[in-house]
């Protein structure tokens, strides 16, 4: 279905058209996530992938049909909370970020655009978008944190599934039960969705390197889908504090917090993660990513990395400064 | 060194000298787990492996030097937190149960019995029993479940590693830092603990098939340390209400507790996991093993599941009933 074992995860933040067109030209496929991107920038992104590669590459978005209910006072105190870290940083505090809901629009986009797959996490997207997609000849890749997603995932028809494993960096995809409390490593999860699903499965979590790429494939998944190895690609946008961070590990602890964007994400840990971890005052997706938005991007500007959502998967020791083809080429060694 | 890439992990409960035997006569390397066993029973216990197998096979125990200082206050509050269960079941709850240390006299045991291995959980042993063990012939096995505990088990001279990944059930061997947050799971441990030891390293955790035996041999695992796939045996001591648990995996989910031993560990939820989830009166290692004996012994007098503790792995949907033979002929398909 890909035509190689290696996919370059939807990597949000540190995932650029760059990257992503490297990835397919040095043989793997590669994917760009445009979670939060309004369709005049999925548009752009796809023209500049299109200028750099004529390799097949996939879009990803989160399922996202329309936003929870706002509680007003809840917002307040979520953004209460922030407000010390915004003055520190130097940030404007006297408004309150909303998000605004591109979902629709974002279907559109992809599906005028003809990626060779659309790949999707947090959900399941209507019986109609997605027909619509099979109709335009874009295969769709529904991600899986457990076997019962697995199956809703198949049940809806979908053509293949990537089992995100514990281990994953970035947001867990889970969308039926608690994203943190028995979340399933790789080594368990791979076999026991390939047991009951008959269409492909794609592997993630955990897999940096040739070892894992083998492993993955030992346990019956198609292909290995990788973030974390590419965080420090050339064609990487991370950030420079970041960078920093992901090159000093002489710890690995990573850590899922919902402090960032109101959904468990793993990531390495920092002054963030830890001041809000028993934190309840943390608004639901995407209003907390909404509230997070300036503090991220003015830390990252300021070289501090304390703000920032150090997204990284369990392997982030493994993580190499080289270009999207040198991190392949190690990937296949 | 072991032989084999097929190892039977100590499984306390479950285990029995005819397990640990019947593994060793199929060509795997059993172990037999004693973390409670007086000297007395280690010594009848191994008599009963060697009466029916001539194979080598291993001990294994917890590393507890001392007991940690008891706070009567906090005892008393922990088994008070208990005594409606206990009411429950008809025990007699007027006596608060405290454990004996016997960790010096078990050690004593095992090196007077040579077994091959000697393995070791929750921690290292001292120098001069390191030593011991080295001059008696007895090669050592120390469990890690991060890079810094495997680089601490080398440096203390140890012969080889168990890295044990986040998805392994039972209890979590952490002797660093925290066991529950940061867990990491086996497809991201393996690789890195290969990475920083000399020392051979066997893989643990989620492995139950041979599709995952051969995923941790291509991460750099000399072997493979499975437990849950071995509790349906027919040679296990697993008790019915347990058995008929594991047979019904309509849901893979497991979670980490405290509440039956003080320590986390891995198992299947039940009533009593699930009450004493947020729980904070419960008692350190191994008061509160010892406050719940009684509790776990009568529930599965009674053939009542919801007071055992019913350690597995995340990949327990995969364990058969069958031969400890024929669980060991699919491990190597």
């Amino acid at each position: 279905m890909f035509g190689t074992p290696i996919i370059l995860a939807p990597i949000a933040g540190p995932g650029t058209p760059e990257l992503t067109a490297a990835v397919c030209d040095a043989g793997g496929f590669g994917f760009l996530a445009s979670p939060y991107s309004a369709p005049e920038k999925i548009h752009a992104d796809v023209a500049r992938i299109r200028s750099l590669t004529k390799k097949p590459f996939g879009i990803n978005l989160f399922v996202q049909p329309e936003l929870p209910p706002a509680d007003d006072a809840m917002l307040e105190r979520a953004h209460e909370r922030l407000r010390p870290y915004l003055r520190e940083l130097g940030i404007d505090t006297s408004e309150i970020a909303r998000p605004t809901n591109v979902y629709a629009a974002q279907i559109e986009a992809v599906i005028e655009e003809k990626p060779a797959v659309f790949s999707f996490t947090f959900g399941i997207p209507s019986v109609d978008i997605l027909a619509r997609f099979r109709k335009a000849g874009i295969a769709t890749m529904g991600t899986a944190t457990t076997v019962e997603e697995a199956r809703a995932l198949e049940e809806a028809g979908v053509d293949c599934i990537c089992a995100q494993g514990a281990e994953a960096g970035g947001h867990r995809g889970t969308f039926i039960g608690d994203a943190r409390e028995g979340a399933v490593g790789t080594m368990s999860l791979v076999p026991l969705v390939v047991d009951v699903v008959k269409i492909p499965v794609i592997a993630a979590g955990g897999i940096a390197d040739a070892r894992s790429v083998r492993a993955v494939l030992a346990l019956g998944a198609v292909a290995a889908s990788i973030g974390t190895a590419f965080l420090r690609a050339h064609e990487a946008g991370t950030s420079a504090p970041y960078r920093e961070r992901l090159a000093n590990a002489s710890s690995s602890d990573t850590v899922l917090t919902k402090a960032f964007s109101g959904r468990y994400a793993r990531g390495i840990a920092n002054r963030f993660t830890r001041e809000m971890e028993h934190e309840s005052n943390i608004a639901p997706t995407p209003y907390q990513n909404a509230l997070t938005t300036e503090l991220r991007k003015v830390s990252a500007q300021q070289g501090n990395r304390e703000f920032l959502s150090l997204w990284a998967g369990q392997s982030f020791p493994m993580a190499r400064e080289a270009s999207a083809a040198e991190i392949i080429a190690q990937l296949r060694a």
